[in-house]
């Protein structure tokens, strides 16, 4: 059995089933067509899987060209999940949010997980790719995918391979960040190793799924952990009169043992303020607690207040309130050059200033309507920023610092910048960093 | 006065007062006289001053015959401070420890401005590259140097320059690693550029002495909260049968956004578990608290108890206590390949293990002789390691990993390896991570 499918997967005449075509399975299924195999992409949202079949990418940065040469070339978006027969692999990239008591969701995995059961098979291998805690693969796929009789590692391969996406990097795409892979036996190890080599430039093989899952977390907690650290530093080097991105910026000429994070207006995304507390709710059974993850989760939840409180005395300096004054904010999604808002402190900060009577607008070029979002509803449009609209406005907040905006003609004409992303270095009369 | 200082520093004949002739003095004066300037080495030990005339440093990884060549090409080393007067540049290099309440103690600093005051002149300029907390140049180092009447920035120049020396660094130097350098003001800070640049590859001038001041501290705050990180992340994934080592190696692989850090047996040296705690000293002055510093200290601090705790453990698997039995430590100094003991968690290990009633040696190809500290004392010398020996101990711990270790030698005859350093990554029945 095992050869067979490594064989299949070696000769690309594998079918590859991609489970959840968000901003992970695109890519992903795009990828796999690139190098030859026939993909079938599924999905539970009918409108995204008619969009994608006609040749549209719901992702900014995954042109429409590319996803029509795709579909021309051999991907097959369905909402039919009984076609999973038809599937050799099965990838799942779906998503792991938080419940609002900072739980793990692991809702999508589970449904998905029953959802193929009745249509799993022998021969086939099956991957899951959300960040999730260590144990999730043992503990949740492992019985559900076993459940009807096959056997893990002999009759079907179980593996779990974080995604590492980074949507927006330039110098790094899904092929060629190494991917790490961990089996539940060694032969479903050598079967997820085999899957990805055919797509991937380099497979890192681990000793177990539980450490796979552990590696993906590892990375996105010191990634908030720092960042964490470095808008502590930014409080405390503002009260001593430094500038904090210089000192960044400074240290970042060390060439060994610092890396440069900076400090921003809070934690965004759908990873960085997410993920970690997977592994807080897991330590728990344990009888352990996570206390740079907490602490980290403290300080980066707090940042949208920090800025507000800087916009508060910055208007109060000029003898304005906040309530009922103009603020329109420069960038909403949660990081540069991207249209993601999920999770973005923009977001969260535009809610703190309507709540204290301020006047809410916004610029951001990659977001051109204010999306429908579980938590946050505004009836806004992207506004175009003129020398007029600048000096009209009561402060614009430089929210998420995209390459699009024209910062020379913000510095010109606003009357009131808060820059919480350090991109006016030099001090000026108009100029509040925060 | 500018024009003049600068031209003898352009044309080397600036002479260079270096002070304080430790483990950063040593290659900053080497470094000087190799590019051409006389220096004048000072250090209130008589016994280093007599030893370094003599040709030999006092320091592992700087070659006898490189120092025997300095003082043949134009150092001179004294104890005499009044020659402070013969020279040009005055740079500070003296320790910056804590107290025993984690409180700077920055009288090396101050005994050493005190010192030199009388003899200071108009023409010179004054560098203080000790680690400190933001502000010191300032409120500790200006009034001093000015007191006698010359005025900063026009007689007399004061700069800051943290030192970023990295013993056992094979790929960096003190010539390669670029210099920060803060001014009190901007004819200060062109001295002080000139100064570094005549023998640093690369100066990086900051806003003011305070920012090169945060700069050094946040380069050892960035280092102690990620080592505290995954010290905490060890204990998790350790609980949750999941090797740590594997999965910082498999993190690695990212090739953006994250940077390996490996836990180990705690903290040491004389900058890492210290620095740190400057900032924090400091930042009660404005009412703020720095957390992540605290968290770290805290958890480093605790790594040698976790590692006793193992080694309790792992006899008690065994049926032996740890109260007479025989414990042999591998590397005593703080990091591998290095001769220093200051902070070591090794030494502290030693204690912990001697206070339980163990019978305590060691073994460090780097320390032959157990060095007197000011907080431990141990009547040892480092054995040599042999079969015999290695299979009579009833355990050894690996606390700092050589290069110089034999350790195929040690897991073949060590009844009982405590591995603190992920040296042993294979299982084996006869090795226990801690």
């Amino acid at each position: 059995m095992t050869q067979t499918l490594l064989s299949k997967l070696d000769r690309r005449e594998a079918v590859i089933g991609i489970v959840g075509m968000g901003y992970v399975g695109q890519p992903l299924a795009l990828r796999y067509v690139n190098v030859g195999f026939r993909v079938l992409g599924f999905d539970i949202n009918a409108d995204r899987v008619a969009e994608l079949n006609a040749g549209h990418s719901s992702i900014e940065h995954i042109a429409d060209a590319d996803m029509a040469a795709a579909i021309a070339r051999g991907l097959t978006c369905t909402t039919d999940i009984s076609r999973i027969t038809q599937a050799d692999a099965i990838i799942m990239c779906v998503p792991t949010p938080l419940n609002k008591y900072r739980e793990p969701d692991l809702s999508y995995v589970t449904q998905t997980c029953d959802a193929i059961a009745p249509y799993l098979r022998a021969g086939q291998v099956v991957s899951l790719e959300s960040t999730t805690y260590p144990g999730t693969t043992e503990e949740e796929i492992l019985p559900r995918v076993t459940a009807g009789g096959l056997v893990a590692g002999q009759d079907i391969y179980i593996v779990y391979s974080p995604e590492r996406e980074d949507p927006g990097n330039a110098d790094f795409n899904t092929a060629s960040i190494p991917k790490i892979v961990g089996g539940h036996t060694s032969a479903c190890l050598e079967v997820g190793t085999a899957l990805y080599t055919a797509a991937i430039d380099r497979v890192v093989p681990v000793s177990s799924t539980k450490a796979a899952e552990m590696t993906k977390l590892l990375e996105n907690i010191q990634r908030a952990v720092n960042i964490g650290l470095v808008n502590e530093m930014k409080i405390v080097a503002d009260r001593m009169g430094i500038d904090i991105f210089e000192v960044v910026d400074a240290a970042a000429t060390k060439p060994f043992g610092f890396s440069a994070y900076y400090p921003g207006p809070g934690l965004g995304g759908h990873c960085i303020p997410i993920d970690p507390f997977y592994l807080t709710w897991k330590a728990r059974e344990y009888g352990l607690h996570t206390r740079f993850i907490e602490l980290a989760g403290e300080i980066n939840q707090r940042m949208p207040d920090y800025v507000l409180g800087k916009l508060i005395r910055a208007l109060n300096d000029r003898s304005k309130p906040l309530a009922g004054v103009d603020i329109l904010f420069l960038g909403i999604s949660y990081k540069k050059n991207v249209d993601d808002v999920r999770e973005s402190p923009a977001v969260q900060l535009m809610e703190l200033v309507r709540e204290h009577g301020g006047r809410v607008s916004y610029s951001d070029p990659h977001v051109p309507r204010f999306p429908q979002m579980r938590a946050h509803s505004f009836d806004l449009v992207s506004e175009e920023i003129s020398a007029a609209r600048l000096a009209a406005a009561d402060a614009v907040v430089l929210t998420t610092d995209h390459d699009a905006f024209d910062y020379g003609l913000i510095l010109e004409h606003a009357v009131l910048i808060i820059d919480s992303r350090g991109k006016y270095r030099d001090a000026a009369p108009n100029v509040v960093r925060a």
